[in-house]
């Protein structure tokens, strides 16, 4: 019970008089509420400042943004200025760059930095788990399931050979070749799967091809590919929680998250329905966003209770709130989330970079240097896997099958959402997380110069322009 | 020492193969992470029903949604559904009907259940403090410096009155009558001093009185008023730090909060061409949003590493980012902080209702019975106080001076500000606290029918209509 002193004390504080017999015999450094808030204060301020540094530099460069809010993490983080670390690194308060300044310009007592740092590291965890669930959220809101319904065979089997490939390559390959043990195998090939919808659209759009049939293939492969994605993903954090891989367990997990995800579906209308009939009815300040947060809120509680993950419940109540061009509330919430999501989404991507430890894959350590080759072996699986589901499009003339592949390579935020699930679940080593993570950036950073290349970048005028 | 190890646990836990020799000897029962998160999910999900169902109603009853926003946290809070607690109520995780819920759907470990608790309910405090710091942030950015400096003289008058009156009775009274310390005294009267500029420009524009010159007058008093509040506030709240009234150093406190403010807006200038600079550079997400909101939280930091508020910092930082509408990322971040508004705010005003305990009010227990008679000493300064003020008005002949003091009524979410800081400092007995929040709630209700009655409904024809 020691252990819960501590917080108590932290929160009985203001009423001290009045505190529980069991902390009259307490003697840990009492944590002041207003140096908690301080310390998350200044982390959010390292936070937006090294999103948008990273972010617009990024844009500049022609590369995504939410690459450039990853590299600003890593700058912040834990592999060069320490501003924002967090103790599950292994550091201690005193390696915390925002807990010094705090001590040096706020009066933090040293005695009382520890516990601030896990309070505030603990509060920042829970600001990021925030951020992905929106995230998550909104490329919900923005796939939706006419479009599932209508992808067409030809994106349906792009998507589960594309998905398929890199999985069993990886995982085998990591078991194999590495020795790696079956749960971060799985992990490592299940981060491999899914395409990042909005990279590849927006290249798509930027070289006039998202009508062509090429774009559309790819399109309703990534969007397919998202949902079977989610599902390997719920599946795999679940399986790393009991740290073995149990056969009779994945398949009731892979069924448990299939009928969440279309019984979801199903009750979808419901969902809808109840958003717009309470977002027409209100008429106070928030009034579609308060009932669709809430809505995904509930759904990522579920999808957490059920052993499965949050982000698969907020992925779903986006998927169900459908239709939303077609009331004026649900305009209103296509218009409002994002603002939100600008604001949550950065912690979580900034975060993920925080943690990314650059060090673990230094080659002048010669322990190192395996970590370095599982890192090159990922990306080639992920670079050869995705290209190879190009070639399965079948009995179509005059089809480009090398730039449909090309166009499933990057993973981008969906490959950050698996490296940050499978570190914190535990499953993989600081050496494997950063390797992913080095793959996502690779893939991403390769897949717009790629897509040029393979569709002629000259010939882009027959095309009629849809998107700005 | 011992007090760490539950935290380190929490964070090490994923790493369990790589923990400090400090854990090994940990008995300390381990909280799963996923288990926070699903606690925060549900009691925001109970939040934002709170919000909702009690901001709606009352609007529609016809009374401010923030009201209703309280009433429904007080509904689901400590005085009724036990749904969101805290533990300085004094409760444990046994009396959370969240934490019954996430041990009954979602497998939470009855041995885990405190741990979860304490960690959830710190979460939720500090995501109800960026509520209040955004609300701030949003009353700066709505008040201006022009405004400011063109209130004239009249509305100077009102707001110093105003503010003294209530302040010197209200803190006399708490200390001649009831025998109340001093911090706690100055603390009530310091409550009693800001009008909320929100509720009162709302019920003069649905009365078409806006435009005249006893609305003027309000609204110009009231934005001083706010200013003049807030820096009492900080000093205040300071001053409970120690727990008493050094002269010495509450002078000190009144200097360094006004050198704050003033200091603020002389580097408005500074602080408004940055954010100009880059949000017209940035060309991704949240290129308006994020620069501002860096600044406010940034400012939000000084305030509290001066040991003064964060809202203060928030506060000025909205006042200094001024003509937002003569820049087109000024108008961008005008719009588009309202819907972060509409989702952080009400945690704050749902959770200041959820930790009033109204128990300590029930008239049946003899020893509540002083906590009512200061109820009712409070609500009557608050109320003599401000009708008083609208006396102070000077030299204009035909001026409606009642109008002008019922106008200065509503204390609204800036009261609630005061009753919330001074609860969490400590220096508010429960009992003080609901008294406060009930003056505010009265003071709030009265002001809309009764500034009807002194304006006389029946003449607002006369007068244009400004506002929607």
């Amino acid at each position: 019970m020691a252990g819960f002193n501590f917080l108590n004390e932290f929160f009985l504080f203001p009423l001290s008089g009045k505190l529980q017999p069991i902390l009259a015999t307490a003697t840990e450094t009492e944590v002041e509420p207003a140096m908690v808030v301080a310390g998350v204060l200044l982390s959010l301020v390292a936070i937006y400042i090294a999103s948008k540094a990273g972010g617009e530099f990024f844009n500049w460069l022609g590369f995504p943004p939410v690459l450039g809010e990853l590299v600003g993490g890593v700058v912040i983080g834990i592999s060069a200025l320490n501003l924002v670390i967090f103790p599950e690194s292994g550091a201690d308060s005193s390696a915390s760059v925002v807990i010094s300044i705090l001590e040096a310009t706020a009066g933090l007592a040293p005695d009382a930095a520890e516990a601030t740092f896990q309070v505030q590291s603990e509060v920042l965890e829970v600001l990021s788990e925030l951020g992905v669930i929106i995230l998550l959220f909104e490329i919900g809101l923005e796939s939706n399931i006419r479009d599932l319904m209508q992808v067409g065979i030809q994106s349906l089997i792009v998507a589960i050979v594309g998905v398929t490939l890199p999985f069993v390559a990886g995982t085998a390959g990591m078991m194999m070749i590495f020795h790696v043990s079956a749960v971060p195998a799985i992990f490592a090939g299940a981060a491999l799967t899914a395409t990042s919808i909005g990279i590849t659209s927006r290249v798509l759009a930027e070289i006039n091809r998202l009508n062509t049939q090429e774009g559309q293939i790819i399109l309703g492969a990534a969007v397919i590919d998202d949902v079977l994605g989610i599902i390997i993903l719920a599946v795999v954090a679940s399986l790393a929680k009991t740290g073995e891989v149990d056969v009779v367990n994945a398949i009731y997990l892979i069924i448990s998250a299939s009928v969440f995800l279309v019984g979801a579906i199903l009750l979808g209308r419901f969902f809808n329905d109840t958003f717009v009939f309470f977002g027409e009815k209100f008429k106070t300040r928030g009034r579609a966003v308060i009932p669709a947060l809430t809505i995904a809120l509930f759904m990522s509680y579920i999808g957490t209770a059920i052993h499965l993950e949050a982000i698969l419940g907020a992925f779903a109540a986006g998927l169900v709130l459908d239709n939303l061009d077609q009331t004026e509330v649900g305009r209103e919430l296509e218009e409002l989330i994002r603002p939100i999501s600008d604001v949550v989404v950065p912690i979580f991507f900034v975060t993920v970079g925080t943690k990314t430890n650059l060090g673990v894959l230094n080659p002048a350590i010669p322990t190192n240097r395996e970590g370095l080759v599982i890192a090159i072996f990922l990306i080639v699986v992920a670079i050869v896997g995705k290209v190879a589901c190009g070639f399965s499009v079948f009995g179509l003339e005059n089809i480009n099958r090398l730039a449909v592949g090309v166009g499933m390579v990057p993973r981008g935020e969906v490959g950050l959402v698996f490296a940050s699930v499978g570190s914190a679940s535990g499953a993989l080593s600081p050496a494997l997380d950063v390797a992913i993570i080095l793959m996502v950036i690779i893939t991403t950073f390769l897949a717009p110069p790629l897509l040029r290349v393979v569709f002629g970048e000259g010939e882009a005028e027959e095309v009629t322009e849809t998107s700005g």
